[in-house]
């Protein structure tokens, strides 16, 4: 193995696909397949959006501006990927498996890209990096499909109440535990985070839910319920 | 291997996922897993949405009415699933790996449950079932993510005029093939097919493009241009 693949092992190992391996097994896994190590200065453009995705990219080291273009060439801001994370991923193995936004290092970076038939092998040869690589996928499609329920719903309120409703009924108890940090939740919302921390504040002040930390128990049920259907 | 399922695996072999092996390999990998087999009456209730998924169902006989349950209790048609075919596949591995929709029979209809585990299984001893589990869900991830874009746009004929130079800019050719079918490609911009369809004609009729089929030549390049640009 290279030195400097060795070197980064240990912040591989700080990805959720790789956490599971010592630092010994790791060395192990990718004694076996071959991957190449990009340095991307600051500032660079590392890839155009369309770029067919070939490896799995995991940003080792530095950070990441992902950016769209609109059609009139303008940059619009996607987000910032900082290091330990994959990029990407889960398009990887889709039929039209292209880059969806453009890179560009915001600081010195590194990514290491696993190929894709490398990733299969390892996947093959190791049950836990298989169920990850599904579990994300999987993770991936229900916040997108509930993201799409979302935006037909057209006030912050009446998006928060049908959810707290919904984990109710899913959850089968007055009490429940948001499956996500506000910061996921706002963005399942497609609103600022600010206005989402607001929106529960004020049904906490109005005495329909209390809330410590990710528990949210609902105290006026009917109360809730009807903010659910307000227009 | 009980006389019914050995029944049922030509029909497991008409599913994608299963379709690139023979019936003496399915009769293989079948032998090493237990599966259940549910029989569904005609007009029953099989599944009522936010039943956790443990297993792959895969509808081999009969057909399916998907719905939702409004929050008033209203049932709204999401889709009918006709046999062959997996039910709810990309939430298995989830987290929330919940069924998002109820299940009632339209027919007298039979699903055959794989546990999870055991399609795990399948999959690390089977590359080719591997790669369409991870293929499957990347394509999913790739058609939510399309249609939250397409979301955004408003008149059918700027989604399609930006649609078109979209693929334009991927396939890097005035001549593109369509990746979807029209009625899929009416799904991922959320609008009834008959709508789409008068839209491409229109566009036809404008001297804008040409269309063959699945294939597409842009003629007039700028008119398409204003056309995404339109409000």
């Amino acid at each position: 193995m290279i030195p400097e693949l060795k070197r980064l092992l240990p912040k591989m190992q700080q990805c959720e696909l790789f956490h599971f391996f010592s630092l010994e097994e790791l060395v192990q896994l990718f004694n076996n397949i071959t991957v190449e190590i990009d340095r991307i200065p600051k500032g660079k453009l590392y890839a155009q959006r369309g770029k067919p995705l070939e490896s799995l990219m995991v940003l080792l080291e530095g950070e990441l501006s992902a950016d769209m273009l609109n059609i009139e060439g303008q940059v619009l801001k996607v987000e910032n990927l900082k290091a330990p994370s994959p990029v990407a991923a889960g398009l990887l193995f889709a039929s039209q498996n292209f880059l969806p936004v453009q890179l560009t290092a915001l600081h010195p970076s590194t990514i290491v890209k696993i190929p894709k038939e490398s990733l299969l092998f390892l996947a093959g040869q190791e049950p836990r990096i298989l169920d990850k690589l599904l579990s994300d996928a999987g993770n991936k499609i229900h916040f997108l499909a509930e993201k799409l329920k979302f935006l037909q719903i057209n006030t912050i309120e009446k998006k928060l109440c049908t959810y707290i409703w919904e984990q109710k009924n899913l959850q089968n108890s007055n009490t429940i535990e948001l499956p996500y940090t506000i910061q996921t939740l706002s963005e399942l919302f497609g609103i600022p985070r600010p206005s989402l921390s607001r929106s529960l504040g004020l049904l906490v002040d109005e005495g329909i839910i209390t809330r410590e930390g990710k528990e949210i128990k609902i105290v006026e049920i009917e109360k809730l319920f009807e903010r659910c259907l307000l227009e």
